[in-house]
């Protein structure tokens, strides 16, 4: 069974606005077996918007929508399916009392234009919308489904996750596809690609591969159709084998895991605690660790160790040493971690110190050089990396090459 | 002149990643005054490939295609864009120096299949990508332009920048279209446009007028189209200086302006310098002063403490104003500020300490009760906030707010 997404909006065409929108979409129709086939935006013009559901109906059978259904003036959406499914407008109460009791919990009383936002096409079936003012809107044409959701992300998920997704999966029957993600980091991608070709010659003819490269890390995505999803889950798996035999140290995790949730549950069961200090990454790594939820757990504290002052003064790095061998060093980040673990009294510390441009570089240190040091109760590591020119990108390689390093450390692996 | 962008890729498609090319290139696009009509996303399959161009064809003028030009097995693009033009492979030997080149200074030898990247479709002209190992592709034919480019971000806005958009705006005379975008902070979509509505409904008729809220902000942003851009660009001034006076306490910039670039200038324009003390936000405050380019130069450091232990020794916070206030509370953040402030000898400190959830909310202090603090040497400003319990959105609004009070109180305003 195939589907369409349609985001529509002129803030996603004038590109003020990415849409993220698509992908979370896209992932969970996939998860129910239902492949996307197209992803299209278009802008908020009413002629646009009609082509646009004529030409997808065409393709698919099912076709889900967002945006434009905000109170303001430019939200055309509404109006526009009154005239692509020929309904009028009618007043639904439901959606009226979710919005009265939204406005009531923020002390405020409904306004004439959220009121508007209650009148739905009189042949759609509400969905109705807990997490906001417009409510979903489910159509049926010609035997094509056609679902009409809110471009707020969190409103589109809430009706994905409560309405949507259910009703289509009770809808039709899966076509059994499987996805499987190997998540490497510290190979870049045509290196891992010479690595692993003959593995990759030899997958069976309905699996394929793909190589996803993103900020410090390469993801490899099998995909695998058949009959029957047990076996085929069986399948991918024995290829999956075969590809950990061959890259064994860059693998770091599979799916959507983060590498600060892995080492968030590794530290959890480990009852270790856990302390940065950060120069270049500017608080990045903490940001990162503390995104998940419990990290209070396990996560302490940190320095962020901009100007040498604070290195010294917070860190109690020798000024000596900054002298002697830059603020950018082997002997600098080695004493901010291991001075970190006594301050917050940790029992693992991260620190790193580097050169994130666009100025400060120098022809032996140039923008991009990163020292990373993670200390434990038992030894300190040390790694120098070389990350290029570009800022935001450094402090991203760097955070990531530096939790990578930790869940290495924490396995008690060999090549750090 | 209008113009569509293609995305290619699986990955897109089962949302294993987000779009992020078309945004950046459809506000390049724009800033020539190309229109962009549509943006779609079709899989790496060489019969939709075709049928994407073929349909895009029909609509517009200027066609550009981002993605399937790895070295991999999985990227078709190549071939399809010969079977679509007619064209056979030819290898472009600058394209094989450049590759070379960039292996060489990763200390690498080139590879046999980074040496087919160098193969081009025999009727393109090559725009070379000095970035990366896939060069970009222009193709013409009845009068409608093609343009194909790796989907590496960082490769394709090297390619956009120094070669297509410059080859565009060469090509084609600008039509004039006029953007400008209110930043606002504080305030509701709705709220808002009811404010805002009788000046919205005087609008010239050349003018019009989107909400785009977002994490911690709504924009508003006015378009306008003519014939002549100064005087579109004044008349638009003059919408704007309007609207302006009706919601001065809302808005903290314009454009494409973050708020941490926006305190940045005022903190380098006062030479103050900068401290920041967090709980709830982990860091993330820090790690947007600091990804501004010159930020060492008025950030010092921060403590992140997220444990109480962390407050009381770092941040020297009284345990009895812990145990008395909670950790969530004005008298808190006020001394985590003010310590900060001595601690990093800075003129200025932020403190934050929030529940951002999931765990830790009380009836009296539910999840997303936030406090936020900012000293300076005369005086010490607090907020409250109460901000759900999305704990991704408590964070990213948390910073927002934290930097839109810091800009009211470098700038001396009531409204803090």
């Amino acid at each position: 069974m195939l589907t369409e997404i349609i985001t529509i909006g002129d803030e996603l065409l004038i590109g003020q606005v990415v849409d993220t929108n698509s992908a979370w979409m896209a992932q969970q129709l996939n998860s129910i077996g239902l492949k996307v086939h197209q992803i299209t935006s278009v802008s908020d013009s009413k002629e646009h918007i009609l082509k646009a559901l004529e030409e997808a109906a065409l393709r698919v059978d099912v076709i889900l929508i967002t945006g434009g259904l905000g109170p303001t003036k430019d939200d055309i959406t509404k109006n526009t399916l009154c005239t692509y499914f020929n309904a009028g407008l009618k007043f639904d109460q439901k959606s009226f009392d979710i919005i009265e009791s939204i406005f009531q919990s923020r002390g405020r009383t409904v306004t004439d234009i959220n009121r508007k936002q209650a009148e739905v096409p009189d042949n759609c079936t509400v969905i109705h919308n807990y997490l906001g003012t417009a409510p979903g809107m489910l159509f049926e044409k010609n035997n094509k489904i056609y679902i009409s959701m809110p471009g707020v992300p969190a409103e589109m998920k809430g009706l994905m996750g409560k309405s949507v997704i259910p009703f289509l999966k009770d809808k039709f029957k899966r076509t059994p596809l499987v996805h499987k993600t190997v998540l490497t980091q510290g190979v870049g991608e045509s290196f891992l690609a010479e690595k692993i070709s003959s593995w990759e010659d030899n997958l069976p003819s309905n699996m394929k591969l793909a190589y996803l490269p993103a900020a410090g890390m390469v993801r490899l995505r099998i995909s695998a159709l058949g009959n029957d999803e047990t076996m085929l889950r069986k399948e991918v798996d024995v290829e999956l084998q075969k590809l950990l035999q061959i890259i064994p140290d860059y693998v770091y995790g599979f799916d959507e895991e983060k590498l600060e949730e892995i080492v968030g549950k590794l530290l959890r069961l480990q009852k270790k605690t856990i302390s940065t200090a950060e120069s270049c990454t500017g608080g990045f790594i903490a940001h990162r660790i503390t995104t998940i939820p419990g990290s209070s757990e396990y996560y302490m504290g940190s320095v962020i160790a901009y100007s040498n002052e604070v290195k010294t003064k917070q860190l109690e790095v020798d000024m000596a040493i900054i002298e002697n061998h830059g603020a950018v060093s082997e002997a600098v980040v080695r004493q901010m971690a291991n001075h970190a673990l006594r301050i917050f009294n940790t029992d693992v510390s991260i620190a790193c110190s580097g050169i994130a441009g666009p100025a400060g570089g120098t022809p032996e240190k140039p923008v991009g050089t990163v020292w990373i040091a993670i200390a434990t109760h038992d030894q300190t590591f040390t790694k120098k990396l070389q990350l290029g020119s570009h800022r935001e990108r450094i402090i991203l390689e760097t955070a990531q090459h530096a939790l990578n390093m930790l869940r290495k450390i924490l396995l008690n692996k060999n090549n750090i």
